[in-house]
Parts: C-alpha cells; sequence; structure tokens
C-alpha cells in the first residue's frame, strides 16, 4: 500500500437529457493509494494535469447505445476524456515514472490507466504542455486529417468553417488560409467573429446568432458557393450549406454539437443538393488517424515553434471549475480550446 | 423544303406542382420538314424509334432554377429526354443517312438535334435497340459507374438497393450479386417483389409500401448492418438506412423519386450517424462517366450476350402513350425499364 492522498473527482450523476447542467456533475473528494493496484499490474497510475473538454463528451452522458461499441460514461461514476498525465508508477514496459502522456483519462487528479498502449508518449515539451489536449493532440489530429485528408483541398477553393474559433476550427482554418483558401468562419459571438478575422486570419466571419437566414448569410460570403464545408455543427447550419455548395464540393463531417442535446434531430432538407451538384459528404473519426501521428507532429511542431500557427485556448482553473467549463461548451461559453488544469494555477 | 410529314410531339402544358398527371401534357400534331433546317447546318436531322422516361425529367417540370447550369422544360414546347433514333440527314461528319444513335432527342417522331457530338453512336445492334434507352445507354452507366466506381464495393459486403427492380436498381443488384455481395432490393408491389427475388437474383426483397417501420424492416433484412447504398428514392428511406448503415459504409445517391414531387422535401433527422459510422454519402451525376463509354460496353454487351445480365423492360405503345408512362414512374407503375416506342409496334 502506498502514501494515501486525497482525489478529487467529477462524477456525472445520471444521465442527461437536453442541455448539460452544471449541476449534472458533482466534484467529490475520495482517497486513493499512490500505488499501482495489483488489479492493474500493466497499467499505469498517473497525476492528471490537464484535461480537454470535447464536444463527443455530451454523447456519452446518454444511456449506452449498444450499436456503439464505444464506452459511455456511468451515473455515479467519475468522467473521462482527453487528458495530459504524468506516470507516477507504471506496469508498461514503455513507459516509466516521470514520463508525460496524452489519452483518455479520469477527470481526476489520480487515474489508473488499464490500457496504456492507448497512450501517446509526450516527447516534445518546448510548447505548452495542455497542448496535448487540443492541437497538439485529438483535436488537432482532427483538424490536419480532417481537413487535408478528408476535404482533398486545393488551393484557391472556398472554405466554410463553423465552430470555426473552436479547438478543431480555428486550425482547419489556419490550414486553408496556408493552403491558398478562401476561408470563412462562423461562431456566435463578436469577440470569437474579432478573433477569427484578426487573429487566426480568416478572410471573413460571422456570427450566425445574428443572422435571420443563415442561406442568405452564406450567400452573401459565398457568392459562388462553397467549395468544402468543415462540419461541426450539423442541424439548420446544414442544410444551408447544402444549399450553396458548388459542383463536386465536399463536407467532412466532424462533428454536429447543435444536435447533441435535442431529443430529436432537426431535420435536413436540402439533400437532394448532394446529388445534383456531386457532393461528397464523408463522416470521419480522428482514431483512424491515429497511426499517423508521428506524421502529423513532423508537420505541425514547426508550424508551432515558428509562431505560424497560433493557437487560442482557455483553460478553467482547477477541477471545481470542470463541470462548468465541460457544460460550457454547448452554450458557446468557452473561446477556444477548453482545457481543464487540473491543478489551480492561480 | 423537304417532303412535309406529320410529326406527333408531347408538349409539357404548365410548370407541374405536386405528383405530375397525364393531363399536365398533351400529344399533338404538327408538321415538319424531312430536311435539316438551313439554321442546324451542323445538327442532325432523326427519326426518333425509342424514347426513355426518366425519374430526373420531374426536375425539369419545374420552373428552370437558375443555380443550375442545364435545360428545364418549356411550358408550350416538345419536352426532351434520351432517346434512340436513326440519322435521316447529317450537317456532322461523324455521322451519316441510316446511323443508330442514342442521347437527348426530342419526345416527338422527327427532331432535329443541333450539337450532334453529345450523341452516343449505336455499333451494335445484335441486342434489342430499346436498350440503349437502359441498360446500354444512360441508366446502365449509372448502375455501373455508380455501384463499381462509387460504392467500392468488395466481395460478401451488404447491399441494400432502393427502387429496385428500376432502370438501375434491377443492375445495381445484378452487380451486386456477380461480385459475390448479400444484396436485398425494396420496391412497392408484389409483383416487383417477385420478380426481384424471381428472375433477377437479390437474395431477399421487401415491398417497402407493406411495412410500417421502415427500420424495423431493415433490421430484419440486415441484422448486421448495411455496408452500400444505392440511393434511388431519398427521404424516409435514406432516414432509416443511415440508422442501419454499419461503419466505413457508403451511399451512392443516384435520385431520389420519393421527393421530386414534394414542395418541401422530407427532413433527414439521422445525420449523426454519417459521423458515428463514418458513412461516405456521395452523390454523383453519370456525364461525369460518359468518356468511358466504351469501356463500359466492353464489360457489359457481352454479359448481355451471354444471357448473365438480364434486363427487364416496360415498353409503352407509341407516343398518344407517352405522357402516362412518363407520369407512371411517380407512382410505380411501370414494372422495370420504362420506354416509350415511338412507333406503335402492336
Amino acid at each position: 500500500m502506498g502514501e494515501k492522498v486525497s482525489n478529487q473527482q467529477v462524477i456525472l450523476k445520471d444521465f442527461v437529457t437536453g442541455f448539460p447542467r452544471e449541476s449534472d456533475f458533482e466534484v467529490t473528494t475520495s482517497t486513493v493509494s499512490l500505488k499501482l493496484p495489483e488489479w492493474s499490474e500493466k497499467g499505469v497510475l498517473v497525476k492528471n494535469q490537464y484535461l480537454s473538454c470535447d464536444p463527443y463528451m455530451r454523447i456519452l452522458m446518454h444511456k449506452a447505445d449498444l450499436s456503439f461499441p464505444i464506452d459511455f460514461f456511468t451515473p455515479g461514476s467519475v468522467i473521462f476524456g482527453y487528458g495530459v498525465a504524468k506516470v507516477l508508477e507504471s506496469g508498461d514496459p514503455n513507459l516509466k515514472e516521470g514520463d508525460l502522456v496524452w489519452g483518455i483519462t479520469g477527470w481526476e487528479e489520480y487515474s489508473v490507466i488499464e490500457d496504456p498502449q492507448k497512450l501517446f508518449k509526450i516527447h516534445h515539451s518546448d510548447v505548452p504542455l495542455s497542448y496535448y489536449t487540443g492541437i497538439l493532440g485529438m483535436a488537432g489530429m482532427t483538424a490536419y486529417f480532417g481537413f487535408y485528408d478528408v476535404c482533398c483541398p486545393k488551393k484557391g477553393e472556398y472554405v466554410f468553417v463553423s465552430a470555426a474559433s473552436g479547438a478543431v476550427g480555428q486550425l482547419v482554418g489556419q490550414f486553408a488560409k496556408s493552403l491558398g483558401c478562401y476561408v470563412v468562419g462562423t461562431a456566435g459571438t463578436q469577440q470569437k467573429i474579432d478573433l477569427l478575422k484578426n487573429k487566426l486570419g480568416f478572410d471573413e466571419a460571422f456570427n450566425y446568432k445574428e443572422e435571420s437566414d443563415l442561406n442568405a448569410a452564406l450567400k452573401r460570403h459565398f457568392p459562388e458557393g462553397i467549395d468544402i464545408y468543415f462540419e461541426n455543427v450539423g442541424g439548420k447550419m446544414l442544410d444551408a450549406v447544402l444549399g450553396n455548395m458548388r459542383a463536386y464540393g465536399r463536407i467532412a463531417a466532424c462533428g454536429m454539437i447543435s444536435q447533441y442535446n435535442l431529443e430529436k434531430p432537426d431535420g435536413v432538407y436540402n439533400l437532394l443538393r448532394i446529388i445534383l451538384q456531386r457532393i461528397r459528404v464523408q463522416g470521419f473519426e480522428v482514431f483512424d488517424y491515429y497511426h499517423r501521428y508521428s506524421e502529423f507532429l513532423d508537420a505541425v511542431l514547426p508550424l508551432i515553434r515558428a509562431r505560424k500557427l497560433t493557437y487560442v485556448e482557455d483553460i478553467a482553473d482547477g477541477l471545481n471549475a470542470g463541470p462548468a467549463a465541460l457544460v460550457g461548451l454547448f452554450s458557446g461559453r468557452n473561446v477556444g480550446k477548453q482545457v481543464v488544469a487540473v491543478v489551480p494555477q492561480s
């Protein structure tokens, strides 16, 4: 038995219906032994540093859908997601005490990770560690492979990005600009619009909440139509985009955050356009690209170091602030990538 | 001036709202000179033999949508579509009197075709000439390239085809079977279901009009889910299929006949499945494959001659029967490919 320490944890109280609220979660404190338990001799014991707030986590707050072979959250148990952690004890020959890793971990101070082969070892710590929850982690790979592989972009094409200041969208826009595309983003506050135009280099941006007619807004920004849509929101925006796609357009279906809280999703009506304009709608999951992580790092790390790629983070301070940060994603409270620093930084 | 002859024509009376009716058309008789007019010195004068009834023609009955660079029908004028014709006089050096061609022509006995370079010359007449409106024409290429190119099929995959006994569907099913796929089709009458199972070699088929729950019907026929959906109908069927697609599934969006007569299309709700199952929805137009016609003929003609590919046609007798045949597509009256023989055969 190792030293006993307190372990603050974020617990899901019950399955969530509609928009998640802070009160759907409870921050509790248990104690934990700082030793890898016997039942997990091949696992690792880690101290979590940063946790990632990601829209897909909303889906895990539903009752498990047995047709999907993924782990849903369990009411009464600690929730989990992407995070950056330091290894305290390792039963895995590829990891040792002191190593930094990123991957799926618990929303708590200390976690036992039972399948450490799924973790990514962090070899470069000259960049902010929190980046491994975002630009150098799942979100970064989503943007990179989603844009370059799924969208098959060409110089000069018209690119539209929804949730454009978010963890993924802000990168898609910058990748598209670097390739010589014309890029318009949409987001839900003036602050985010300013960020897109003034800091992230988007050609144009508009606040969808201030547009009574999304179709008209798109026609205004894309009089020639849209070649590539990087889809993060779904629903009414997708419908409006379908009506404005150019021939041979591509839609990378990455996320549909506007739909996750609805009991019944919005209907989409403009699907005939898929045929008339020969559109490709491609759903993808970043896991399918994890074997190409080193290729991704080789491309993105130099851009970060040379300050050719910007990443806006919104860091919540401490696990106590975790539930608010997580549910804030769904009202757009975050500006940039939402991270939770497990240990308060202030 | 050449010999004057009577020229029976099918005229669209006015733009069509809702389901098209026979009374939306008028069959009239004018006279025509059997000589290429001076204003079309590079065109060809043809005598039409067979006309093709195709679902896309419904779209052309709307008022022109200027965002699509295609020709819509003009009220008061003769309608047009794919057909097989014999050249009577040619201003095109590649065509001569007596040649048989297929391509876009008028719904009338005699037509002047102004852009004959778009016509396909018929070199093989040991097969029924009417086949060039279907299996050896646009529908055949749609099925062939739509299935082999767009769907990227693999042996053993689960394939679902809607409007399965139609001009395209019956071929997709046979191509899929020949590749070793498991193929289920749907259609709207018992006669068509029998045809699919007993003549066209589908593994299973069901009458969608007798299913109160399309989702349940699909689960019954595809307990493992669907790898490939060849989409000819859209709307509620598409929605149900999305809920039953397997990971990495492909949907070839070829047509959405259920939607063409609606003022407002049906809403589709299951789009999140595109992401969760990494589905590719690919719209396509057969025109993009026209340059590969000889490759297609080389593949399909031998199969027809060896009777390894069956094609069910429904031939209406004479132009007078044309309007009923055309509108019959939308109530599913036709059994197999609907053709109009310009010259009555009985």
